[in-house]
């Protein structure tokens, strides 16, 4: 079991997340590509940070809205949505060449993501976007119960998939998220947290809202880098999955 | 002798240059790479269209300033230049892979060329970025007197160049282009322009504002895509070049 | 009945519609904001060609999206939509004032206009974004079969309202525009947009896609300023409107 | 002596700033417009925070550069430079309005500021902008030695004038701030800058570099509003002039 966590969601003079505290605890970077946030010379120094560390890099492209950061839904017309991906992870690709290091995953960002695990048309257009540039690269996506079309798809793509589970949210019985809304949907304690994060890597199931136990088929968590216990969090998180690992 | 042309000048529903009608009459395409022009849609069109007529592709990576077209001078330390470039080629170079083409060169755009052909610190700087991106990749400059200094530069970094003349500018005896302000600095009539092309291929040398004949180095001319006349224009100098290639 | 036209939908150094050509035949600009098209110094010179043609100018404000011309829906919250607004015809009041004139009325742009003829409670949010600025501004909505309730509404905010029709698009049954997509939904022939906008001017009726009469209840007409047969078309209706309004 | 502040500096999902601590030690919140800085609903949310507070909102109008902050120089034409700050200008007047309160006065940004304080012809048309947008509109600058030319320019335009002197920062001899490459130009004591903010209200002088005293024409004081210890500074150097002021 893996961990992976946004990160280089800087842009400009605005810093955002605790990346240098952050990145020695996690396997995987999604770096974020400019559109949603970040710019050229953050994209330069996240690449920088996560080869310090050894950390995989995952492109995280998302949608043209700086000013929303990306989490809110926009109606792209599939060849736009194409290339804006493509140009998305080229340009992440550039920045890590000039640096020796490689992007080996996509990982779409927000809105976008939101609406490709919902809509497996735009789905379809991701996996194509990825698949021209290079199919060596993997797709991250979550692991919903749905998994097995979600591989079809795949398949059809010639493209590799990596499927998250989330650390600190509480799932409904259909294997989604429930909204932010909600209010017990973000897990607040460090217990519950690393609680679920034990089961999904031991059993490969969670606890969902129903108190019903529920299969899924996770290779890497996500973690966040931002807010206050951050990285108490994610050093807690480590530890688990470290056991379980071992 | 090449032609080279600016191209993918387009952004979102706003058309520029006649891209579709100069494409079969140039051999390396400059294409924009969404910071001073263009954006992922216009840049994926623009490669379809350069490799349906087997045009070498370039990226002309320029200031990110959409409103000021990348010709506004904006001081912008080297680091973060460095950044600018490698995100713009690898972007540019992610829509071409997706296609099965390559980028093959990089000529910088409007101020940032201005910039970097007066002040070779800053031409340093986009040599570096361009060589840690992938050394293979070629930098086309301006065919300038100095071509000694600018070709030691470039063997320090590795990189292959390819120098430019222009067609429809007249030239000052230092070599340069007289400024926009000036009456004749723009060759309005097709004998001068044809007559330019003519003695640059045949005979290496060009005619300045003082009837000096000056030795030009140039293994490219660029020409225009847009304006009235410009598809008569990039014909005729096209079979001029071809007379002279032939 | 008045005629309407987008107008100053130029970006930086990309042309965009015939204004000059334009602007003497119409009664009213919607001038294009910054946000969708448009920068501080096109809406200058718009302003002040307006002001020469002694033409009503209006904003035209639209969703934060350059690249997609302001036409595709965006999810923004209702105080964020009310201060998107503000800000665009406060800045082109900003413009106005700078020359002498008044910005008199707010049309908003593409997808923004489409989505609050269609939910009312984004319409109550513009409503509520005009109204707070200064309620003697007047809103240009589409003139819909239920006026009645956008006239409630429009009281409710203490808000004067011009409605608007189209002269070259085919109405369905329900009085609102056929799509795009349908193939005759663009009056492509002058006599069938002469034909349109005499009715409306004399019968405040149009004949729907059915062939129904629908009475429409408008006080301007909608007219385009850019394509090949721009200036023709609306000279043309000119001279319908003034036989109609003399 | 007044103190005035730079608010509103977030953008989007980005923070900056401890406005809602400093805004009620200040008199004065010279509020980011878009360009550098700040988004419409983050100047809705400034105004309001600086109504609440009774605090005196000016217009920060900059570069457009958001990814530079406003800080980099920009060749920017004195037509276009015109209308950039009266778009900025107006669009917080209406943010103003919208809410019932008014823009008293306009400082420029960073790079502009600084260049307008070097270079009068920038200064004049910064001067030209706001005059022909509000003539009541007062023009923040910095109190340098050259004051009586500048205010030849402002009586020019019919401008009223706001001089500010900075509290943290040392000055040279010729009453300019030293650069901040220089190893004491900013003072990191508390003792240090309230000394220098109880010269300046009680005396109107500051003591220079080289240990002269320089008179400095004062009635506002720059303070600013980031940093780890921000907020007892601007509560120490509030004391101070309200001792003075008292």
């Amino acid at each position: 079991m893996k961990l992976n966590c946004d990160m280089g969601e800087a842009f400009g003079a605005w810093p955002m997340g605790l990346d240098e505290q952050i990145m020695p605890y996690i396997d995987q970077a999604n770096i974020a590509c400019g559109f949603h946030a970040s710019d050229p010379l953050t994209m330069s120094k996240t690449v920088a940070l996560a080869k310090h560390h050894g950390v995989t890099i995952g492109a995280h492209p998302g949608y043209p809205d700086l000013v929303g950061f990306g989490r809110r839904n926009m109606d792209i017309a599939s060849t736009e949505l194409k290339a804006l991906i493509q140009y998305q992870v080229g340009a992440l690709q550039g920045i890590c060449r000039a640096q020796g290091v490689e992007v080996a995953y996509v990982k779409p960002h927000g809105a976008l993501y939101n609406t490709m695990m919902k809509d497996f048309s735009v789905l379809e257009t991701v996996m194509q976007a990825v698949s021209e540039l290079d199919s060596s690269l993997i797709l991250m996506v979550m692991a919903i119960p749905e998994v097995e079309e979600v591989k079809v798809l795949a398949q059809k793509y010639g493209l590799q998939l990596w499927f998250e589970a989330f650390s600190d949210r509480l799932y409904s019985d259909s294997g989604r998220l429930t909204p932010r809304s909600q209010p017990l949907s973000v897990h607040q304690s460090f217990d519950l947290i690393e609680a679920q994060v034990l089961q999904l890597s031991q059993f490969g199931t969670l606890t969902t809202e129903s108190g019903t136990s529920l299969a899924v088929e996770a290779n890497t968590i996500c973690v966040h880098g931002d807010g206050a216990h951050a990285v108490d969090a994610v050093k807690r998180i480590r530890a688990v999955v470290e056991g379980s690992n071992g």
